[in-house]
């Protein structure tokens, strides 16, 4: 997609390096960081340089091919090996990074090249599911819809186009005219960070809102249709996804308003039976008690306390979604209903 | 109530001056600002140095009071009734402060004395009926029960007690041991600013919250019931309060929650036939754009942009919740239902 009307992706890998837009400095700095060895791609996914089960997935396959091309040849196996634990070490939570690592690593026990060429086919695979996701979801989008997202499954998430907002690109490039309301998403603003950055640099038109007024803007019609990411899918279609998708979901049922999942289908986990097997990570009561961001005019993110001071916050960062308030999830081999019979039989197509 | 141990009011009146906790320095300061006169008062409810429905109308009568106190003898009908339309134009949509004016410029056209004495029995109405709805909000409450407020409606918004936070105050005093989820409430952030602020200095369990994590806490059965305030209540119960209840109250009645409005009777208009005539008031964007705090160790606030810098955002500062989501409204005069047959009896009793 695009910054400052050029072309680019999240991350890509090019010689012995791999490169990453650095998104802990955005929307505020827009930088490539050039990372030279497999511990290096390792730090940058661990402080999340690179975030999102996508593009986490595809980094760590680089990482092993990284990690392959730096292996001395006296003790390859070994090394490859330990690259693979420490790369595996870094977030345990991202399903897709195991998914890759397995897939990248028993390409490097053949050679280096091949595990080059199994990461790139991995990057590949992501962005052409997130461009199929596009054109499925943009069926749901017509001419004049105003469409509500959550945090951001935008491209920054993935390779390219991302999940829930590769419908809303898809539906601009074939011209209808659409306006998104852009969940503000507390405590972390990715919505109001990342997910409005990426479609200004788009020209897509759209509004933050706080995360408080998405039941006015319902109850009042001015929403037609939400689309969110997932960050785990269990068998019978009940989401984790960012906190607050839960809260948005029951209150588009009350008001009718259809309420859809976009997920490449490795983010469903077909061994996991139901939501209440999600665990919910729990995360530092700092991102609550403080806001991040910048001093207008400067760009060095500083941290205010945005709370009283002798105070304590709890913060979980996703809540599970029952597939009842689902109206349907969007993958890159059509549009499903959430329940076990639909997502089996996706897995046997 | 207490700030360090210390007995305090959010606003009193001695001899010519009003004396009021500066809110807007909250929680990070504690100041007392004395207002010498009527225009110095005055420009404290406009800059919000007083906030809250019920201290703006007993600010408001203090106001005049102070006017009939400084207006010369030769003038004094003119004076006071100039003073009378400052006073109105400082926050035109706060309800509490026109019928403060209106009561107490008729004691003033007799006398300062008879004004300063209807201003004072405004505030001590305030403060009693604030009590009262503790004292009925509290046969709600059980030991144990874990209750969430929305926003702040504390002793700040009023003269002492407030109206959701006065049932936990009365709780905590006949010791129940309670625990209060406080909504952040964004985007001005008064629960985790305010309500936390309170809560802490009366030494009330509390844990402040994203607005996000409502839903996931009462899926979860971690809320027991919910109290909130209101600015406006329609004569059919549908009540308008700040942005984020009307999605609370939906995902409470979704999990059977009970949903509880607190308000003295002052706030319920019965000349307005339902929530379809409360006009939404839609505030600046830089709310929803920036975050307002401090940087630990100090104690000036500072803004910082917590959002993508070329977006923008819409900012609704209230949402009118229908009365079919709300389980009752306690008032001074007991707790009713929220319907027309209900207030109306209220009123005639």
């Amino acid at each position: 997609m695009h910054v400052n009307n050029k072309h680019f992706k999240t991350l890509w890998m090019n010689g012995k390096s791999v490169f990453m837009i650095d998104q802990n400095l955005l929307p505020f700095s827009f930088e490539i960081l050039e990372s030279k060895t497999y511990l290096e791609t390792c730090k940058a996914i661990k402080d999340m340089t690179v975030r999102g089960a996508g593009a986490i997935g595809v980094c760590a396959g680089y990482a092993i091919a990284q990690a392959a091309l730096e292996a001395p040849k006296a003790n390859y196996d070994s090394f490859i090996l330990k690259a693979r634990k420490d790369i595996e070490a870094t977030r345990p939570t991202a399903r897709n990074l195991f998914y890759a690592t397995e897939r990248v690593f028993k390409a490097a026990e053949i050679s280096p090249k091949h595990a080059f060429e199994i990461a790139e086919s991995l990057s590949l695979e992501d962005e052409n599911a997130c461009k199929k996701i596009g054109e499925f979801g943009n069926t749901l989008i017509t001419d004049g819809m105003n469409i509500e997202t959550h945090c951001n499954a935008g491209w920054l998430a993935f390779v390219d186009y991302g999940s829930a907002l590769s419908p809303i690109y898809e539906a601009a490039r074939t011209s209808k005219k659409i306006h998104v309301w852009v969940d503000e998403t507390a405590p972390r603003n990715q919505g109001a960070k990342l997910t409005a950055w990426e479609l200004c640099n788009e020209n897509i038109p759209n509004t933050i809102i706080p995360d408080n007024a998405g039941a006015l803007l319902m109850m009042n019609g001015k929403v037609d249709i939400m689309i969110v990411g997932a960050d785990r899918i269990a068998a019978n279609g009940d989401t984790a996804n960012k906190i607050g998708t839960l809260e948005k979901a029951i209150i588009a049922k009350e008001f009718g308003i259809p309420f859809y999942i976009a997920a490449p289908t490795s983010t469903i986990d077909t061994s996991c039976e139901s939501g209440l097997y999600i665990p919910i990570e729990e995360r530092h009561e700092d991102e609550v008690l403080y806001g991040y961001g910048i001093i207008d005019g400067s760009n060095s993110i500083i941290k205010v306390r945005t709370s009283a001071p002798q105070a304590k916050a709890f913060n979980p960062g996703f809540d599970v979604t029952p597939a009842r308030y689902i109206t349907g999830i969007i993958t890159e081999k059509g549009i499903i209903k959430p329940n076990i019979e639909s997502i089996q039989k996706l897995f046997n197509s």
